[in-house]
């Protein structure tokens, strides 16, 4: 294991190996170490062993009440005196409702009109206070503001956060501890914060490992900011991965940009396939969004595509895919 | 742990500690050691700590496979000489045409006609052979016999078969490694073969812990027949659970008789609503024959009508259920 040293990229230094190592130690005793499943059917459709670290699993269900509780967690009492405030399409508002409830304190979270009723009970459930906005980027900055300014609560960013992103960095981690020889780990992308995460986890661990983002072809802003090396607007989020519809932020993209192997983009059609597919060879219950990350290797040549380095010991390759969440509404299933 | 002594109950020797050890060792190699999964929600309905073992995530979408695989990896080349034929309303039929192609011989199976589609193609996906017959206990063992005449090949029944019963006594053997201090274990009873085997396997470790089978009140012939000590005939089976639609058989009602502290019943609602809470809350997909196993500990006074004895630890009591199988038909949920 090497440590990653700290890099200027811009005026952001990302979250370095002890950074992920502290996170880790501060949210284990809380989260769940959620199992790496295998499925030999998927590895033939596939063409390769596939490794999937089930975050739809993890409390809350979603891997973000890892970045959640990592920056809850690391507030000192004054900083968190007046409470937590979000703004969410609702798996990080969860995990904020969450862990402000283990810690004891309000947590406040924005999230848009069109965000899935299951999300908005959760969050209830775990005693967050909601606020709805319109389903802009721009109405939830405001409505966010209005409540920090009216409570003094502090804003937990869902990724432009380096709390937040180490905190995400550890589902990588666990998945490189127990499966050590990977040569590629494929993770959603939205706002970039666990496909930043990733990247800073896995090459940490195995420096030569490749990360790729999975992303809707229905919101590709990681796409074109990787592929302009600048970074794109996301002018629409037109995509049944509700957990995918947020753009790339100048923290995560300097990240990405340094780390990422590459983009790959899948339609609406494939998502609810590949989502449909998992539910049935697999029988875990994972959302659009988690199925965005497994859903371009099964492409015909789908693997090929992406011209990985052989493995040194001649066998299939070994591959990492990250299921982001599991909250999905049963009423209104895309199948 | 200590060994259980085989004891006598009629013509019936139950399979032995040793036999259960030896059908570890010899299926561990090919199946999944599946997670034991905990959810705080469902913790605080029951109102008592829950270990969910998930069968439901075991190679064939069920605990089949291990009673299937370890009754034909432990026959000689000539018992299997001319391949194997069963009788299944779906999962242990998937798991004798798996377990068969492991292996490398023919496999035929009996199944009902109104047995669900995703059942069959599974089968067919293993290479099994299917023989549809009416969905009547007689039709299907003239059927069974039938094939047997006709081709030689040997019948591995789907419970009534000590190798049968070792195999699936091991998947409550991996749950007591994982969780040793459970005070009970739930598990879903049909014909008996995983009731019966999870006796024999979480005795054998823990001899104070109580076992529970569950059974749908539209097929309750266990139940009755425990009450009455009489085994009785399943006269209707009309539940959605399609897992559970089997009479016990005398070798399983002698060892259900001896060591099972009680038969619990639920409505087909009571499944229905468990069987969805279940995806909701734990992100996999069960079938309702799973949700049987945990549906009477979410009645109201569901654990405190069991009159478990108090933990010596005073904490709250731990219990361990077994989910049977995933095996559903997407496109024609209950829910």
């Amino acid at each position: 294991m090497s440590s990653t040293t700290p890099a200027k990229t811009g005026d952001l230094t990302p979250p370095d190996w002890r950074a992920i190592v502290e996170a880790h130690a501060r949210i284990a005793p809380r989260i769940h170490r959620t199992p790496v499943l295998t499925s030999k059917s998927l590895d033939a459709m596939v063409g390769a062993q596939v490794f999937f670290k089930c975050e739809n699993l993890q409390k809350t269900g979603s891997f973000k009440i890892r970045g959640a509780a990592n920056a809850i967690f690391s507030l000192n009492e004054q900083e968190i005196a007046h409470g937590i405030v979000t703004q969410s399409s609702g798996n990080h508002g969860a995990a904020v409702a969450c862990a402000a409830a283990w810690r004891g304190i309000p947590a406040w979270i924005v999230m848009p009109r069109n965000a899935p009723a299951v999300k908005r009970l959760a969050i209830e459930g775990y005693g967050g206070r909601i606020t709805v906005c319109e389903a802009t980027m721009t109405a939830r900055i405001e409505a966010t503001r209005r409540i920090q300014s009216e409570t003094g609560a502090l804003l937990i960013h869902p990724y432009d956060d380096d709390r937040v992103i180490a905190g995400q960095a550890t589902a990588s981690k666990e998945l490189l501890e127990e499966v050590g020889d990977l040569d590629a780990v494929f993770a959603p992308v939205s706002g970039g914060g666990l496909l930043s995460g990733t990247c800073l986890g896995a090459k940490s661990i195995s420096p030569h490992l490749r990360v790729f983002g999975c992303e809707p072809a229905q919101a590709d802003d990681a796409y074109r900011s990787i592929e302009t090396g600048t970074l794109q607007s996301l002018d629409s989020s037109d995509t049944i991965a509700d957990g995918l519809r947020a753009p790339l932020s100048p923290r995560t993209f300097a990240i990405l940009r340094k780390h990422v192997a590459g983009i790959l983009r899948v339609t609406e059609q494939e998502i609810i396939a590949t989502t449909r597919l998992i539910w049935e060879r697999m029988k875990i219950v994972v959302e659009p969004s988690s199925a965005v990350a497994i859903a371009p290797l099964l492409k015909t040549g789908g693997v090929a595509a992406l011209a990985l380095p052989a493995r040194a010991d001649g066998g299939n390759l070994k591959l990492g895919v990250i299921f982001s969440g599991g909250n999905v509404d049963l009423s209104s299933l895309p199948f």
